[in-house]
């Protein structure tokens, strides 16, 4: 039971860790959402959870929380859209408040500090409110928190960047399925990876604007929103190196 | 990636599985909650979540869901409540919302029969409004659902009871932490568990009222409200096989 | 107007009375359901009203609130389904907000003390989370209160219903519109009971899960889960004797 | 059980009734709150229930449901405030939520038509939003219902106004606690009424706006908004007769 | 960016202005609703802006926030009802959460005074609860604020109504779209009215109830209640002067 | 009354305009937020609204809707955070639910065709699931939607960016109250900006997280996240005649 994943310990071991308000608890939130024919639907959550435990190993001050598994509704010019099979999603209010909820039990034990690692772009906004709302929550009830709210892609250098996409970088708009993920899951589930099913296809292209409902016409029938042909092992150690060591730096 | 597990699955080959609305999904829910000093604080998520991956592998024709892990406020009397450090549950509403939110993402992949296998006494009355309210609402837009919300212990015969209680069972109101559950773990996940640390104690007794604010002189200091002492893995086998050989013969 | 029942005062003497914050108010919530054909629709109104009009009689220091007449939705195994005509219940939500806010409407009076009387199994949890949510309602206003929730089935002994069924008892699962129900209803209010309606059925037996939605076939036609045949208001006597004086011994 | 009142039927009779959806449902929806030191708190739920009851006699073709007993927050000029002891009010929304899952509950056992009688001025809005709300859920399920919506004092004729203030009408707006509420709670329910208490006051006058937080000065410290020296059973009578008849030879 | 209208200033002015809690903010709710064939459909969001304005031009002391424009369901007896092309409508629930967050929002930038300017009478009592709980979410926070609610019309004294209707005034009820609101639009924006469209009607009629789904026959087919062929821009002057006249001198 | 914001028209002549169904709603979403000491709080309001006319004006088939003045809480960001005077913001679920409730309310009308036009980066989730769920909604009611989101920052070409800022651009994410936004507004409202209290600051820099509550020692004192300094009327016609250019264009 000596982990850094918080529901691996046993209640008085974790009690005595955060009992002095000065850990700070780490807490993925994903997705369930397709990734194109070569990969599985759950990297949105094994990546943010797989960094925050890198993260908290090297820190020795924080724990890693249950991840938050369903997120908000994948759109089709960051994840391909809603309409997917496998694609399952929860409505912004219902992820706010679970993810409220959530926080605000953490800090009932006693802690104080939180990052939010969050693994799915879709759900940003809807976090951003979770964590306005649990710290004015908290504060009517005289507790000071502190929450830092990241999605792990952010901490990826314009060097990586380079290293990663030799031959130039469509932008971030299309990475779902592509390159970055896919080079992730490698590395840290190849399991869940069959590279033979990889479908190479150029970088989507949308219009400026969204429409409801969404149009399926607009994505790649893959579900990708570039191409994953070129990732490797190699290339998401580069990434994961970087985003955990750019964690770690900031708030270890 | 050929798992019962449906987010290891890539999207094609889920589509596939449940294109014809002939799959049952299995949506395991749980809590994170204290289960005494000599266990984790998961086994409300990992029990049904083995239990359901046991059931699929069985039947074929059945997937399991990533669970919801985040449950209903622990109560006094049936989980030791809702204020002990690593106790972390979400309101009635926030669970009732995410759960409803699940069940009718997987009704848009073409998904009508569901068995959600409940791993925390606690959820129950919210899983039954989330479940009622899915049906309600997949029929107002022409679909026929059927939802199955099921908790695990309730498949465990007097014989078994006998059996695991060679002396006496104290009854199911005091088993939390108890030796259902330590041996259940103890089968599937004795990594999580360390029995020297289990505490011997007579079996709780509660008024016939429950009170708010919870009163924590009412819960045996250790959190569990009967003694884990006896627990083995045998005995966790002799009930997984019966709860799982149940729900089979049952859904299958 | 010298009554328990608070809403038959008038303000000022209520005012005088609970002014102080020692007075207990004791709340009945209840539910509009079938009690099969030989009963009414409100015992479980009318059941703890009776109750907790009884109980503040005899402790001089409670009053008795209206009652919170339509509860959460009936289920199959507890009180026939929510299919039944003259069934007509409330979502968890409502019923959750409605007692919150009536509650947290008598802590502006200066009322600190509560007891609910519960007389509808389905409503528990929906309860729980009502008071859960008051009690931390009011701290956030630097107000302490103490909600105590009962069901009043729970005071009754072993010993009483040895007595009401001699010939032996089938539990407590099925005892919606049976003998204890029956027996009460003759003892308070005989005239909403026609015993020669009264249908005599062997108790219903269950699947060990819930399914959504409902299959009517489960249940006796009649609406009852066993038999009320051999209810007498004696028989009611005893039940409510019994009741009334565990509660007040508790709380009195 | 040959009542009007639906509770005090059993579920054969109640469904015998209303399967043709001929029946038309009466749904009381009233307040507990201050009427004065001679009155009890109960008028707004007893007044509409008794109207309702002798409609629904004189209809034979009509059902009374239980009473919603606890309505939307007294407001300073029209029920004294919500301030006042006794005085136990429901948000806005939680009134609402209620009141439109009792009558989508009466919906669901074939009943089409719908009489809400008000008996508290303040609920009037949020039983508007409740009744629209319910129709336009009904006709998503293919289902037409249609929910009238009435005050009883919106029965009372300018005739009768006049025969029961002899010396002049101080006006609708502060009628509370006065003459017409004290007229007929003299008639329905004289044991609720203690004259003797009345307290002779002139009418009160407002500004014209409302301020929040209310503020008590404004309001006569009675609680009553006029005088009710001047009721008498016998203009309870009046007024029943009109409301009763009025209602009656509209909906009848 | 010298002007009452607080969205026009800087912030850095804006902030100089309230930070002493001394400024009083104005702030306008409204409607879109048809308003008969000769009118905009914004009156009842023009006219409280417009008062408003004065209000604060007068005073020195008062800001007008940017006005809510869309209201509550239009009302068969006061609007004419919400089935009208152009009616555009929200629910209750959404103007009171609208009409709570945005005065919570000013009350975080220093502000305690409020005055809500409401020009559309079915808003009112959703306007009521919104004031009701900010004024007591601030009080959470440890802050007193004071919200006063006031309509417009509430300021024109028999007097004026005399003067304005000297053939007699048909009644509140029956004004929607009719002399007062189409006179103070002929004020101030006359490009918005167009009298040669003007139907004149006798004034409408309505039964004591309202029912749902509303039944447009009740409504005159023009849309107003009364006629508005009397109206002129020198009667609105009078009315807006006594208005303006009325608030400032309760409230400078 | 010949105008195309539909609020200006009246109820006759809107009806005829859209009962056909091919009008497109134009509804333009802003927020009150500060935007540098140069400049009002409300060019996230003006401007979509200038822009949606402009686009009206020229494709005929087009109205306005009156915009949704206040909008998702500021962003430290994006925005400059919530916590300056005058940044005046609403929850996530207040903006969602009026937002979903207008749209609605225009279908009932008879539109089919809707263009949500932003105005403010941080409303853009929370109008998606507005959409989504009025898409949803009206679908269950047997109608098809569609509702187009747009913001019209993202039809400004590379090249207009290259010609406005010919020294290079800051890039997107800093142009709160920058030169963008300064530009359009010194055309469409001059008098609303003081270019003499335009502070000259170099492009703020952000941490790759965000953090809450939010550490005003991030941005720049001013509230601008870059320098409006080099913003002219002349550059604001470059950015405007692109946007709606390129939205006639593509919907016209």
């Amino acid at each position: 039971m000596n982990s850094v994943k918080l529901a691996e310990m046993d209640w008085m071991s974790y009690r005595d860790r955060v009992k002095d308000g000065e850990c700070t608890i780490l807490l993925p939130v994903g997705a369930i959402e397709q990734h194109g024919p070569h990969m599985s639907l759950n990297p949105d959550v094994l990546i943010p959870e797989h960094i925050a435990c890198r993260v908290a190993e090297r820190s020795g001050n924080m724990l890693v929380a249950p991840p938050i598994a369903y997120g908000y509704k994948s759109q089709v010019k960051s994840g391909g859209g809603n309409f997917f099979p496998g694609t399952t999603c929860v409505s912004g209010r219902s992820l706010e408040e679970y993810a409220y909820d959530v926080i605000l039990a953490y800090v009932a034990h006693g802690n104080r500090e939180f990052i939010v690692v969050n693994g799915h772009f879709e759900n940003s906004m809807f976090l951003v409110e979770a964590a306005d709302r649990a710290v004015e929550h908290a504060r009517l009830s005289g507790i000071e928190i502190k929450v830092v709210l990241l999605s792990y892609w952010d901490f990826i250098s314009a060097t990586t960047i380079e290293k990663v996409f030799p031959e130039g970088f469509s932008g971030w708009a299309v990475e779902h399925g592509g390159v970055l993920e896919t080079s992730i899951m490698l590395k840290i589930h190849p399991e869940l990876v069959d590279m033979s099913k990889a479908v190479d296809i150029p970088p989507a292209e949308f219009p400026p604007y969204d429409v409801f409902p969404p149009d399926p016409a607009w994505v790649p029938s893959s579900g990708t929103l570039s191409s994953p042909a070129k990732a490797t092992a190699e290339k998401g150690k580069w990434i994961l190196d970087e985003c955990i060591a750019g964690i770690c730096r900031t708030f270890g």
